[in-house]
């Protein structure tokens, strides 16, 4: 592997660090998850972008939430083709191994995936078209979601409606899974979704009251 | 969606006390980050274990790493088949339109994953083996490495030796994508590979010193 | 330029020794650092005082703070008259150009700045007070937080608090020039005040409970 | 003080991790430094630029150099008016308090102070000329340099040109304050000058061989 460096200096001092201080306080916790294994509570399934950690907004300590991000937090059909789905198998994971009691979709606000399946939506990222594109074959997605647009609003409220769109499909696409849908109508799963807003902290709940997004 | 349920109020609360202090301390630099974008210096790939929070480790904040978290961090070959491939559309999005300089492997101690992979390929887990088990077909990504793991040594040290594995067949796998190896090549990427004891708190990179994984 | 002499040996050695190593690791960092541009997230003002390493102190790397260095870590008020302000230009930059996201005023225990300052204030230190003293010109920017020491106190509490004071009278001079202002009542920009005790290594700031200083 | 914000909490975690590794490590020297105040072997004069840190290249540890950093690494002239000037200050503190046996002054690639000279400099930055801009009156102290750019050279060139005479300069100017002048001729004060090259990582010395900077 000679294209293998060795980790940064600073993220070594970084991580020494943590180590002295974070491990050290926390050791005996650390030990009980080595020796007994994860336990989370929840799965989170939330995008790449480095703006969103949900182990911040929810003060989330290790152990907690067993995480998955992809681009625009996505979560395909279930399609059990004998094809590699690191999606589904993270999600048949947390739901039928760990038993995981909330499984939460995080959208959030300037996604870049959404707004790249919003261009290519509307005609205007040939680019993502091309079969050799990972992210514009990830992000077809999402196309029922923009399907479903309001035709007539202007572009800064569909684009937005599309980031929601992103976290509707993802629950949709959810209950395809057999394992999910008994699941969550035995009652031993719930299923969530959020929204964030990243510059202003903002986070939007689905099921609060009535259709949509209402603010936590 | 009459399945979708609102937010446990423990994690509101939480949310709650995050916005007024987190999020308050740093409202200038989420104001940044929402207005003129990402741009992070690094790409990290982990697992979905809820017991390795590569953020906290590092000391990282809001924008810092760009986090991609499947089932054993694993990446696949470069296969542009037009089918859904959401670790390779996650790899191209860092690379290609946010520049990452650094792609870090992570992977860690008694990982579910590769437990699997290691029972799967010892023909002691069937279920494992069905077509329609998204786990399993998941983890044939990790096959070459069972094949080459030491054949006299215990199985504690075979498991172990998989775990590494699944960070090496990442790294070579990452250098299949033609945009990867361009760049690592003209110097604007490098990759690293780190592999964490949960328990010890003890990281280890690879490229320190001759092969394998050596203490930072 | 007859007087300028190479540079010393030994940090020649040293310098090679970081090209092979810290350089050699980050090389894809520091490239697009050079490609791409400095989008520093803080500014940091602090004393010349070589005890006082604050990239060392955070664990920060290349990029991540713009950092000026005068004696005393002090700041001018607003004084746009025509003449050099190389501390208000420092300031402006980073406001207005940069738009980091917070300024640190970063202040440390036996600060031979305010030393000087102490006592010239009380009269004895009369070279200090010469036209000529650039050190006592400089100084003279504390005078207003000499003014308002404990009189009743004891000498060793009025001089820790002259060095807090140094923080303080920055932190109200920043607050006069416009662009700080207005970048700090739109939400953009925050201040920040930090006092390090060198030899206990321990770190006070502002803002954490009521008045004065408290330790991290 | 309502403006002012608490250290943000990324910061004062990494802050508890240097605490406890490298301070812990260091104790008995820090405590020293405390007690015996610093003695810096050598002065540095370098830009605020946050990919240059030249702690960092020189492997330099607490209490080595003592740093002024600027806006392009400038040195005025000696103007004893009796107004504030803080790089002067400096200068004055090391040399004649600390008497600092070295005084580097460190230019770099790409520098935006330097970059906004020239194109103040050549009439195409009518905001940096207004009375009211501290960035372009600061820059002022370059115009000398400006002038004797090669007059044929192409603007990359002269650009360059421009950063190694930000570096010309200040070693000029430092020649007419008083006791910089009698600190070198009595042989207890050498004067060096450097440039870095950012993202090739390489350092540039004048005084190697004849005229202008060559490789170290």
């Amino acid at each position: 592997m000679e294209h293998v460096r060795p980790l940064p200096t600073y993220l070594a001092q970084r991580y020494h660090g943590w180590k002295a201080t974070t491990f050290a306080e926390n050791r005996a916790w650390y030990k009980r998850l080595a020796d007994e294994g994860q336990r989370p509570r929840a799965m989170v399934i939330s995008c790449c972008d480095s703006r969103v950690n949900v182990t911040s907004i929810f003060g989330a300590d290790q152990g907690e939430f067993f995480i998955h991000r992809n681009i625009a937090n996505l979560v395909p059909p279930y399609e059990p083709d004998g094809n590699q789905h690191g999606t589904s198998a993270a999600v048949e994971f947390a739901v039928t191994s760990l038993k995981v009691a909330h499984l939460i979709i995080l959208g959030h606000s300037s996604c870049g995936g959404v707004a790249g399946c919003y261009d290519m939506c509307s005609g205007h990222a040939p680019d993502l078209e091309e079969k050799s594109s990972f992210v514009g074959r990830w992000m077809d997605l999402l196309r029922p979601g923009f399907e479903r647009l309001p035709a007539e609003a202007d572009e800064t409220t569909r684009r937005r409606a599309l980031e929601h769109e992103a976290v509707n499909v993802s629950l949709e696409n959810l209950m395809t899974f057999p394992f999910v849908r008994s699941a969550v109508e035995n009652g031993s799963l719930s299923l969530h979704g959020l929204w964030t807003d990243i510059g202003e902290g903002q986070l939007y709940s689905l099921g609060i009251s009535g259709e949509g997004f209402a603010a936590v």
